[in-house]
C-alpha cells in the first residue's frame, strides 16, 4: 500500500485544521503559527485549512521586497513594519529563506527580529526556507500569505533573501514588488545583474547616507528611460518604476516608500492586477496539481526506495522510488528521459504523448 | 485545435535534427549552437535530437561551479578553461545566466569570453538564460550538458551566476560540486548565508592575495569539522570538501584546483555518483512529465488566451489559457486552489485524488 502524498488526502487532521483555524481567525497566535508550519510542509492539515481559509482571503496586499545581498532589505522591512505600526496598521512578513540546514543562518536572525514584536499582535514574521520548494516556492509563499490574508492582516511584506531565479518569481508575483539597491555596490548596478529592474513596481536606492546614492538613483533612473516597457514580462500597462532613496537605518525616506506602496496598491485594485494575482492563483493551482500526480506517480507497482535527491518540490524525491527502475536506466543513459517518461505516463494516464481523450 | 505543447511532437523538424545531430557530432559549432538553443527552448527539434544524443552520452563530468556573486566564479571559470586548454583537455561550460532582459547583462559578458576562444574547437561556451526555466532549469541544464557530452566534451563545466535555490540545485546536481568563496565577504562567510555549505564537493577561497584569504579559508575548515554531515542531501557516502585557496586573476591554486576536480571524478565513477546521476536523470523526467502533462491541460475545452505568466518552465504560462476560467475563479477567491486543482485532474485523468487506476 503506498502512502498518501503530501496533501493528497483530507480526511486525517480534519478536526484539528477545524479547530486551528477558528483560533487562528480568533487571533491565536500559536495556532496561526501551526497552519503557517502545515502549510510550508504541505501537509493535509494544511489543504483542510486552506480550503477553509482561502475564500476569506483576497484582501490584502501582498508586497514583494527584493534585492540583492547587502542591499540592506531586512533593515528596510524592519523600518517598515516599525513606520506601518506606527499609523495603527497590522503586517505580517515572510521572509523566503536560502539559509543552510547547517548554521540556521538567517532564520535565527528572523527569530530575532520576530522577539522585537513578541509583545505585539499587530506584527507576525514567519521564515519560510526556500529549500526544497524550488518549482513550489511560488505557491508556499503565496499559501502562507493566504492565511495571514484570511486572518485579517492587511499588508504582507515578502522579504526574498536570495536572488535566484525562484526568489524573483515570489517578489514579482506578489500585487506590489519593491526591488531594494544599495548605492555603488561593484561596478555595476547589482540589481540588473540578477535581473530584478523589470519585475520592480517600486525600486528603493537604500543606504541613502552613503556617497553615490543619488547617482545611482539617477542611474536607475536613466536606465528605466532606455528600457523597453515590453521587458516586463505580463504587465498589461506597464508604468515606470517609482525611484526612490531610503536609509532604513535612520529611517528617513521610510515614510515615503510607504506611500508608494499604498499608491502602488490602488492601480493592483483593478485589471493592472489581475496578472500577479493569476500568477499567484496559477502557481498554487499547479503546486496541487504536481502533488496528485506525484501521489499517482507514489502508487505506481514497483516502488523502491533510493536515497531522496530532494531536488526540489516541483521535482519531489519519492519519485525517485516510484519508477525507480526506469530512472536508473536514464541514468545509465541505457534509455532516454522522453522514453521514461512516456512509459511512467502511459501507466499514469493511459495513452502517452497524445492527449486525445482530454479533448473529449 | 490545440496547439502541440513544447517538446510534445516528435514528427515537425525530424529531418532538421537528424542532420543537425550529424554535423554537431562532426564537429560544426553552428551545428552545435543550434541544438543547444533547441534544448534551452524544449522545442520538438530538441525531443529528436536529445533521443538521438542521449544514448551517446554519459562519460563526461559535470562539475558545477556556484557561489556568492563577486567571488570571482568567472574568472575562475576561465583560469580553469585555460589549464584544461594548456593540457590539451576539450572543455564545455554552461554559464546559468540571471541576467536582465533589458541590459543584456552576463550573456554579453559571456559572448565576449567565448570571442577569447573563437579560434579554438576544444572550448564551448554556452550561456542559458535561468529565467522562466525555474523549475526545470536542472533540466535544461544537464540536457546541454548531455548535448555536449554526447558530441565528445569530456568535462562540463556549469557556471551558476545567481545563489538562489534553483541554482544551487543544478550546482548541485553536477558530479562535482565547486563552491567559490571570496575572503571576507562582509561579517560572515557568505556561500554559508547562501546554504551552499553542504552541497560542495570543493570548496575555493578565491582571491587569495586578499588579506584574510586563509583565514577564511580556515574558518571554513573549522565550520566543516563542526557540520553534520547528514547536512549534505542525498550524499550516500559524506566526505568533507577539499577547501582550496586560489587567485584565479593570476592563475596561483588554479592546477591543484583541476587536480582535486580530477581526484573527486574517481569517487563518483562509482555509487557516490548514483545520487547525482539520479537527480539529473529525475529532473530530466520530469521535465518531460509536466511538458506532457501541459499538452493535455492546453487541450481542454475553452481554451482562451490570457497574458503569458510566464512564471517558470514548471509553470508553464499556456496553462492559464487551458483552465482560464478555474484560475480567474482561484484569482478572485471565489474557489480553491485543491478545488479547481482537482476539477482539471478529473477532466485529464480522470477520478481526482484518488490513485486506484494507477495501481492496477
Amino acid at each position: 500500500m503506498p502512502t498518501p502524498a503530501r496533501g493528497s488526502s483530507t480526511t486525517p487532521g480534519a478536526p484539528d485544521a477545524e479547530a486551528l483555524c477558528d483560533a487562528a481567525l480568533a487571533g491565536d497566535r500559536r495556532a496561526l503559527a501551526r497552519l503557517l508550519t502545515a502549510v510550508e510542509n504541505r501537509t493535509p492539515l494544511a489543504e483542510m485549512a486552506l480550503r477553509r481559509l482561502y475564500p476569506l482571503a483576497g484582501r490584502a496586499q501582498l508586497v514583494g521586497v527584493t534585492g540583492p545581498p547587502g542591499a540592506g532589505k531586512s533593515t528596510l522591512v524592519a523600518a517598515l513594519i516599525a513606520e506601518l505600526r506606527r499609523a495603527g496598521r497590522p503586517v505580517a512578513v515572510v521572509a523566503v529563506d536560502p539559509s543552510s540546514p547547517i548554521t540556521g543562518g538567517a532564520v535565527l536572525g528572523d527569530r530575532v527580529r520576530m522577539q522585537a514584536y513578541a509583545a505585539d499582535d499587530g506584527v507576525f514574521i514567519r521564515s519560510m526556507a526556500s529549500r526544497g520548494h524550488s518549482g513550489g516556492l511560488s505557491a508556499a509563499t503565496t499559501a502562507a500569505a493566504a492565511v495571514f490574508d484570511a486572518v485579517g492582516f492587511d499588508i504582507v511584506l515578502i522579504e526574498t533573501v536570495g536572488t535566484g531565479q525562484s526568489e524573483v518569481e515570489v517578489a514579482a508575483a506578489a500585487d506590489t514588488t519593491v526591488v531594494v539597491e544599495a548605492p555603488e555596490m561593484g561596478d555595476e548596478v547589482q540589481a540588473i545583474k540578477a535581473g530584478l529592474l523589470e519585475v520592480a513596481d517600486v525600486i528603493v536606492v537604500n543606504k541613502g547616507d552613503r556617497p553615490g546614492a543619488h547617482r545611482t538613483a539617477g542611474q536607475l533612473h536613466a536606465m528605466l528611460a532606455d528600457a523597453p516597457r515590453d521587458a516586463r514580462p505580463g504587465r498589461p500597462s506597464p508604468k515606470r518604476p517609482e525611484v526612490l532613496v531610503t536609509t532604513a537605518a535612520t529611517g528617513e525616506g521610510v515614510a515615503e516608500l510607504l506611500a508608494a506602496i499604498d499608491r502602488h496598491r490602488s492601480t493592483v485594485r483593478g485589471s493592472d492586477g489581475e496578472t500577479s494575482r493569476l500568477k499567484r492563483a496559477e502557481a498554487q493551482v499547479w503546486a496541487v496539481l504536481v502533488d496528485r500526480l506525484h501521489a499517482r506517480v507514489r502508487a505506481l507497482e514497483g516502488a523502491e526506495e533510493v536515497p531522496a535527491a530532494g531536488l526540489s518540490a516541483a521535482i519531489p524525491s519519492p519519485r525517485v522510488s516510484a519508477a525507480g527502475g526506469l530512472l536508473r536506466s536514464v541514468a545509465s543513459h541505457e534509455i532516454d528521459p522522453y522514453a521514461a517518461a512516456d512509459a511512467i505516463l502511459a501507466r499514469l494516464v493511459g495513452d502517452a504523448p497524445g492527449s486525445r481523450e482530454a479533448r473529449k
